[in-house]
Formats: structure tokens, sequence, C-alpha cells
């Protein structure tokens, strides 16, 4: 089959993913399936892979390389393990990315993304840049009825981290409540829809791409704001006083010392967006009592919540689509974005 | 003053509320606040004062009689007690219908509703079906500019009792959860509002009028039941085992012992609506797992909070006006169901 | 193996089961374990099932008789599927009493005791009044080192079911709040016990049998009553007012419908006993904001915590040990209470 | 009155409080009381007031010098303002130490500390260093028969931070769960019995000095460590991976960067002590999905909750006491650690 490559991480992201043929993979356990891509979202993680940046977490001797990137998928049940009885082959289905045991303490605990035993197609091992990918029967959900796989691939993790964080902040604020979404990109834009849905209070969208701004207007956001430098100064007079809630979406190049200030007395920062480092005083934490929690992808049923929401109509991905053996453009024109929404690689 | 007033309880319901001149109310402590009657909205609980339902529980002796009901206030300041400081004569206001001390442990604990010493103009005291009435500082709300007291007066009762409930079914539910509203009148179609800013589940109302059905309909019911023989058959269906949330805003005629029905294990049933009796096997409460709560009227902060959705046009009362002299009117009409929404009493 | 079954259902309960010799279970299935039956603890359900209370929910036919009741397992592992991994013959076990898919998305949202899939040895299958029986490797907890079957057998479902009203107690209580247990006998005993370590609250005991009332004053009761005719006034009293949370172990007997007015305004009865029937008017859950919910038995997490508790000292299973032989004396002492805590079944 | 009076800042702490006569408080509004101090604690902030900590935050201007420090005060109502109605002269109360207006709506959402016109007396006005101060009547709770100001009123700040850190540990941890204090001095200590009764998890006590680690073991810590420079490794064995919650009570001297590192995948650090700048990639709030949030002194609520802890003899305030004319010796001691527990002036 077809598979896109990636053979060495780079700082400066000088590389290219090589597009070649490989042996499609096979069922060797009972619970296992293999799905016939039908798209697969294009990650920012993608581009921290590439970098590096996950390299000491998951690779720590560099013996993993050469591998088929892709954690946002969704296609259509090709092959089962003989103890699978959920699914069969010619099932359309959304996968979740990680692998889960469904035994150990986490796992009984919800916490599917501690898992003790878990593995990340797409990060580590082979995933859905490529015709075929090998995944659990516990990780696909059945689509509904009428719903392509092309239209909900990065749903699988664009998605549900997007929608982690704003269920996060959804509980967290209430009518004149105010969030703000740092970055209306693949993530800030799903999570601006489910926040109309699911919080009644109030969202600031942040971003300094016209494009996105637009986006964000035509999605709900109650103000939009460009990120200048007097982005604090505006944020405090809009709140009166300051956000009750902050999701970054970016994490680095200095944003992740500015989304704090945003903050209103006993307001919470969601870090999603990383590469930065946040210094802050302990005085800072404790006089106005603000809290800082980061949050990672969504779990398997926070992704069967979010593809409700969308059979509903409430949230849809806005993405452009690159045929895999364009996948190195797909991934320069996200670098440089190119592109709203999020980019999603056809087979 | 022009005022309504009551002589006597009738089960029922053979009597008239009394139009006469009687001495307005003064000022006599340092925190009280006149307010001058912008509009009076007439609530179920109205019906049941003179019925007697709460003569047991707060006139015993039959003493208070007569007496001015109306309880859901909105208007303007028009005199203000000598230690008052954030309102003053003009401010246009919306008044939570309960007088709570601010000291008692219920008040620090956030219970307003469960006072030690709280009054409850219109009662068991005077309340608004008058040209005047008198309240305390700690009561009253600023409108936000461009809002006028007849458009919200009923959100100070029958809004707050809905959103108190719709919050709680908020908190129950998430994208794909079902919540059955029974009942959308003057409190059901303000619950139906909210649930659908503030959960990112799905809504069935229930209700027999027509008018009502086309009401929830138009206000983003996910589906409209009429309420007939079939109904738990047809919850189970659509909902694929029953509801997660159920809210009564009946209580009586024997919706009381269908609504728990409705849930599926592990629901919960809101009460609003009274009048009847539950009876229910401790064994299905244990082998279900379901949760049977009551809901009162709204907290202070509650009121504020639907007064943010209210200034963000997500929620609306649909209502009818009668002048005070028509109250007699309004009321056999809010008995016989003859408009949908709210009545609406304005001096 | 010896087994004892029970061959017919009798409200009066004048049947015993009989003591036999019947095959022993063997593995069918990949992810089962056999258990070698250390102990097994006796409930009411045992008693409820006897008594035909069940039939109609899990045996609506009358075909599962005869089989072997016992549902509060624990013992050694005997032999294992070909996919189990997590234990091997020899190691030291509880069982939690429900085998569920893990798959389905009850399972999935934590909730195991709604799996669509579950089953229930020792209730419509074979149980463990015997010395073996089946379950599966998703339904063993390893014992910490140096704790024997026989010590903590009930935990496994006497245990748990008091562990998960004591933990919904816990939550809704704090320092200064009451909460009032209704039967001290074997899960009393331990939702006591449980509450005094996760709660800053204070707890009302009460039992009308002198020993089950030394056992209250034992395990640290702040306050003891023997549940006498003026009840509904000593708890007011005590409690200036009313008890934040009533757990009711009895359910039945005329208390179901006592144990809901012994609750303060806002307060939540927690219904654990079962057979009679709760009747209620809806003014009530209005008026005094009270809420019922059932609780059934705890979750496999649930089992691990209380095993942590057990492990640290902190909760104790009170219990007298009868030979398999003699448990139809050990059901008639159970029902006329000649023994407080719990009894346990010995093969 | 005798009083001490701070004169200057100074961030080497060369400076003593003044002891001079001064004039008594005096009411001058009607919710005003005047308190004769029984005792008053000295705290780490009085600490961090004299080296200036505070100043840019709450005297920016440096006018409001020389004042009375003193916040943590117990004592007997001297005299009531006219409206005042909820205490009397001699009654012994502990007083809250912030006086909040009850009407914003920061206090109408329960967070007093948040009030938009709050006083703290002691922070920037006259405290409790003194023979009388003067508070509002809504900042004061009646003492339970039998105990007397002195031994409480450390609790007035020192508990409430300790009680309320633990009451969000206590929320975040169940029966396994390991929660880390870090620091077992005045608040420490506390936080300590608290969670031993609130929370059915384990405590590991980090202190460096010898008399900290016996008091500690002595109030039940599960683990006492030393603090040295293994202390991540030692509590990631301990806990098996890491703690779910950490205490930082310290908040400076590097200690406030090692505190995260203890924490396992979903844990959460709750920042009490401070001083110090954590500086932590987004990275590893992202990958380990932690949380660090800042913890206040308690509001009024989370008092009345210790002081009915400390009235049933479960939390209790170890302390040494020094004459009002020895302040400058308690001060120098608390600097140098020379008592454990709290140190407490009495006038």
């Amino acid at each position: 089959m077809k598979a896109a490559r990636l053979y060495e991480y780079d700082p400066a992201m000088n590389v290219e993913l090589k597009i070649e043929d490989v042996a499609p993979p096979e069922i060797t356990g009972p619970n296992e399936v293999v799905v016939k891509v039908g798209a697969a979202g294009l990650c920012r993680t993608d581009l921290h892979i590439i970098e590096g940046v996950w390299k000491d977490i998951m690779d720590g001797e560099g013996t993993l390389l050469p591998y088929i990137m892709g954690h946002e998928n969704a296609g259509w049940i090709e092959d089962v393990g003989s103890a699978v009885t959920s699914v069969k082959p010619g099932d359309a289905v959304i996968v979740h990315p990680h692998r889960s045991c469904g035994i150990c303490l986490n796992c009984r605990y919800g916490h599917d993304m501690y898992c003790d035993h878990g593995l990340f197609p797409g990060l580590g091992l082979d995933g859905g840049f490529a015709e075929y990918f090998k995944t659990s029967e516990s990780s696909v959900i059945k689509l509904n009825t009428g719903i392509t796989p092309l239209e909900v691939a990065p749903m699988a993790d664009a998605g549900i981290t997007a929608y982690r964080a704003a269920k996060k902040a959804a509980k967290l604020t209430y009518p004149g409540a105010w969030t703000v979404l740092l970055g209306i990109g693949g993530l800030g834009h799903i999570a601006l829809q489910c926040l109309k849905h699911m919080s009644g209070g109030r969202v600031i969208a942040v971003d300094r791409e016209p494009a996105a701004q637009v986006l964000a207007k035509e999605l709900g956001a109650d103000v939009v704001l460009d990120g200048g430098p007097d982005l604090i100064e505006q944020v405090k007079e809009v709140t009166g006083g300051g956000a009750h809630v902050v999701i970054d979406f970016v994490g680095e190049l200095g944003v992740e010392n500015i989304c704090w200030k945003l903050l209103r007395q006993g307001g919470e920062l969601i870090v999603v967006g990383y590469g930065g480092k946040i210094e802050i005083p302990t005085l800072e934490f404790v006089v106005n009592e603000i809290k800082i929690g980061g949050s990672l992808v969504g779990d398997y049923i926070e992704l069967v919540e979010l593809m409700e929401l969308n059979a509903d109509g409430k949230v849809k991905m806005h993405q452009t689509e690159y045929k895999l053996a364009n996948i190195n453009q797909a991934i320069d024109d996200f670098k440089h974005r190119r592109f709203t929404g999020r980019g999603v690689i056809v087979p």
C-alpha cells in the first residue's frame, strides 16, 4: 500500500515525508481491527513529532524511525480479529487515537489516556497517513448513518482535544461568564462551536489571522480580537476585570505568559498548545487564586459525545483536503497557516 | 394606590381578587426599597395560594388575609432606606421574590431560599399586584440598558424556577443525552431555551396543547410529543431506553407517577410542579438507581444569570399582558390555558 | 464439589437450600477464571431471592432453578482462560459480583453495573455457596499481602454497597453536617466506618437492636438512637432542624416513609434497603427541595477503594462464620438478627 | 490601649514593631463591632508584610504606615453598632480576617475573599496585635461552649488557609490516593489533621525539621519524609508513580519547582506558600495533564466548618504563646523556626 513515512527528526523541519510502497498491516491479536483509511487529519503534533519535540518522551533511543504518522483517522473496517464482535468489515468508523487496555486501574477510573499499556498509532508506531492501518476494537466508534469518514476524521484527535478543553471550560462558566480562546485554528474553531452549545457564557476569540477572525465571527464568537499588544487591557475591559477561563491553543511564542494574565481572580487557564515555558510567581497563584491545568487529547467517551454533537449539526469541522501524494505540501501550508480550520489527508 | 387583594382561600377557586384602593407601602428599615411596579407575572403558585394549598405552610391560622399577591415583579426604584447604596430612585430593576437576611448560615452557604429569616412578598405579605410594593436592597438587580420591566417581570420567579431546574439538568446531561420536559407553559418554555444553550444534549418537549407544541418546536425542541397514553413507550424508543433527566412542571393529575417511569437506569427526575403524590417502590429506586429531587425557585445569583441569558438574546419570555383591573380574567384564562407562555399583570 | 442450591421461591421462606454434590465449573471463554471459594458472604438479597422478590426481574419464566446463590466471594484463582494475563492460579482475590463487558457505552461511562451484557453469578447463575465458581478476569482484584479471603469476602457486595452509599453521603456533607444511618447491620456498620474517615461530618446511627447500638458506638457514631416512635423529633432536635443526608438500609417495614421526614431542607435520602413503597407528595419535594435516590451495589473501582481502606485498617468487616453445611442455620439466624455484622459461609 | 505597630518595610527584616499606647477603635458604622482581643496568631504573611512583599499590592504609595498588624484574631465582643443583632457584648467569638460587603456579585457567588469592597484588618488597616480592634458583624462567629479565644485564634487565618487547601485535596482524593504536604508548620499540621478526617486517602508529610516530623507522625501521617535531595524519587516509589495531590506550604526556596515534579499524571498542585517563581514547560502541563492552582485564605463558611471540626476534637492547633510585649521575640523565633505549630500573641 502507499504510505508516507518519517525518516528523521529535524528541529528546523527541513525534512520531507517519503511516499513509498509498504506492506499493509495484518491482524495478529484477537481484538485487533484493520481500518481502510478514508481520511486522516494533519495535526500540530505531527509538526512537533518532525521537530523532535516528542523524541525524548516516546523514542529516547531514536530506533522507531521510519514510521507512518497520522493519528486522526476515520475509514471503514477492513478486517477483524477472532474476538471482535461489535464491528464487522464494511462498517464506517472513526478511530480514537489511543489503544488502551481496559484493565489497568487508570482505564477502570475512566482515564483512557493514562493507560499503563497504551499505544498511540501515528506516534511511535504506524498510523493513518497510508491506505490501511491497525488498531483495537475498543478504539473504534461506528459512524451515524449519513456521516462519511472524510467529514469527521480530524474529530478523532483535534476534535476531541478541543472538545475536552471546551467541556472543562463549560463546567467552569455560566451565563455572563467569559471564556477566551487563544488561536482559532483546527482546534480553536471546534472549541468555539462546542462552547456555544454547552455553556451559557460568552466567548472571546483571539487570532492574528483575518481569515480565522472571520471564521470565529461566523461561528458565533461574542467578541473577536486580533491578539495585538494591548490584548490584556482589551480583555480586562470587555470582561470587567478578566476572563473566567482562558484556553490557550498556542502554548508558545510568548502567548504562554500572556494568557494567564487575562484571568480574573479565581480564573482558570487550560493549556492545550505547547512548546513554550510558563514563568509565574507563586504569589500570583495565591493572591489571585488562579489555576493552570494542561489538557490532553480527549478520551473515548469524549469522541462519542463529539460525534453526537456533529450528528446534531452543532459542531462541524472546517477543513482543506490534500491527497496523500501531496502531504508535504499540506505540512508546509499548515506551518505557514495557508488554510483555516484543519488539513486532511486523503489516500 | 390600586391593588388586587385576596380575601379567602377556596379549593374550588370560586373567588375573585378585589381591586381596591389601599395605602402604598412605606420604608421602615434602612435596607428597604419601594418599587413602582412595571409588571408582575401571574404564577401557578398564585392559583395554589387561592386554592389554599399553601395555607398550612405559611398561614396556619388564616390571619394573613386579605393581602396582595404577586411575586414576579419588575419596575423602578421609587424610594430607598437610609443604608441603601447600590440603587437609587429611577433605576429599572427586577426583583428576586425572596427577602433573605444574608447573615444566617443558610444564606452564607448560598441557599438564599432556605434563609432562617426570609420573607416572600406576594406569599403571606403584600406583593406586586399593585402600583407599588416593598422589598430589600439585597433582592433587586438593575436591568441592563435597553431592557424594560415589562419584558422580564416573570423571569423573577417563573424564569428562575425554570432556570434552576434547567441548570441542574444541564449539569447531568451531555451530547447525546436526553432531557424530557413535561409541560411547555410559562416555566417549561424557559427551561427549553436554557437547555438549548447550556447543555449539548437533546430535549423532548411534552405538552397536550397544540399551541404549546408549536412553541416548543419553534424554540428548538429535538422531539415534541403530545403526552398521550403511550408516552412511556415513545420516550423509551426515542431515547434508546429512557431519558437521562426528566423535569416535571406539572406534578399532579397523574403525571407525577408517569414521569419517573420515563427515566433510564441512573436517571434523575426533577420535580417542579406540585399537587399530586408520588408512589414508588424502594426496589424501583435501588434496581434502577434513579433519583427524584424537588426544585424550588432559583436564588438571587440564578436571577442574575438568567438576566444575562436574556440580555444575550438567548432566552425570551413569551407572555400575554393584562391590566391590573382585568386580573380575574387573567386568572381564569390561566386556569383554562387560554394563552401560551406567561400571563403578566400591568398596573 | 459441594454446593448449596435453591430449588424454589417462597414468599414465606419455608424452604431450605439443598447441600449436594455438583460438577465444578469449567473455563469456556478466554477471559474467564475459576475461583476456589475461601468465603462467601450471606446477603439480605439472598433472603429476597428466596422470597421471590427478584423473580420477575431476572427469572420471569422461573426456569433458572435450581442454582447456587452466593455473590459476595473471595478465594484463590484455580484456573484461567487463555487470554488472562493479570492473575494466575494461586493468587488470593476478592471478586466483584458483576461480570461486565467493558465495551458497551455504560461500561465506558464507568457504570459497570448498568452494563448492557452484564452477568451476576449468584443471581440467576451459579455463585459462591460452593467450593468453586466461575467469573471473569475483569471482576477480580488481587488481595494485599497479609489479607485473607475469609476476612474480606462480604466486602465484595455488602461492603461496596455500603461504601457506595457512604461515598455519596461524604460528598454531600461537611464538618458540622449530619448523616443518619438507618440500620447498623452488615451494610450499616461498614458505611459508618467509611463515613468516619471520608467525611468531616457527624453520624447518627439508628438501630432497634442493643447489640447493633453497642457496635455503632464502638465504631464512632456521634449519636446512637433506638429508632423509637419519636425518632423524627429526636433527629430534628439533635441536628437542629433535620439531617443533611439519610441512608436507609432497611427500605421496608414503614421505615421507608419515616426516613425522608428526617431530612432538613435541601437534604438527600439514599435508599439502599428495599421492599416497601415510598409515598410522598410532590409539594414535599418542592417546598423542602429534598432529593431521594437509590443506590445499587458499588462498581469495580469502589471495591478497589474499599480494599484500600481495609488494608489501611480503617474499615473492618464484623462477621460470624458458618460452614457451608450449616447454611440454612445461617439464613435462619440472619432472618432473626441473631448475629451483628455479616454472616459468612465457609466451604 | 497597648498595640504593636509597624513603621517601615524592610526586605532584610531588620526592623522591630513598636509597642506603644494608641487610642482604641470606635464604632463608626451600624454593622461594626469592636472586639477585645483574647489572642492573635502570628502568620508568615506578617513576615512578608514586614519584608514589603505585599507593599505593591496594598500600599503602593507607602502611606498606610504605621499600622497594627495581626489578622488571626479571637476574643470577646466589646461594643456593637446600631444594626448588629446576632452578637452582643461579652460573646466569645473568632473573627474571619476579611470584612466583605455581602452585596457585590463576588460575595453573592460565595467568594467572600474576592469581595469588590473587602477590607482586611491587619493588612493595611489596624488589626489584632493590640488590646482591641474593629471589624464587622458579618465577620464574627460565636465560639462553641467551652472553647476559649486563646485555643483557636490562629484558626482564623492559618487554620482556614490550611482547611481550604485540605478541603480541595479531599475532593480530589479517595482511598488509596496520596496527598503530599510540603511543610508541617502552623498551616501544614492543620491540613494534615483535616485530611485524616475528610479524605479516605493517604498522606505523606515532608519537613526538614525533626520536631515537625515527630508532630506529623503523631498526627497520623502515613509516611514522613525529610525533604532531602532524593525527595522526588522517594515520593514516586512510595506512591507508585507520583502523588495525586501536593499541597505546597512553602512556595519558595526552590521547593516551588520540586513540588510539581512529585505529581502523577492527572495530579494537582495546590500552592499556599509564596515567594518563589514556578517555571514549567507547557509540554509538561499537556503531556502529564497536571494542574497547578493557588489557594487563598478560606472564606467565612470554611471558618465555621473548621470550628466544627475543632469542637468535635478532630483538629487542634499546636501553638506557643507570647505576650504582646514580646512580639518581636516571637517574630524572631518564627523566622528561625524555634517552635513547631503556630505562635500566638496574647495582650
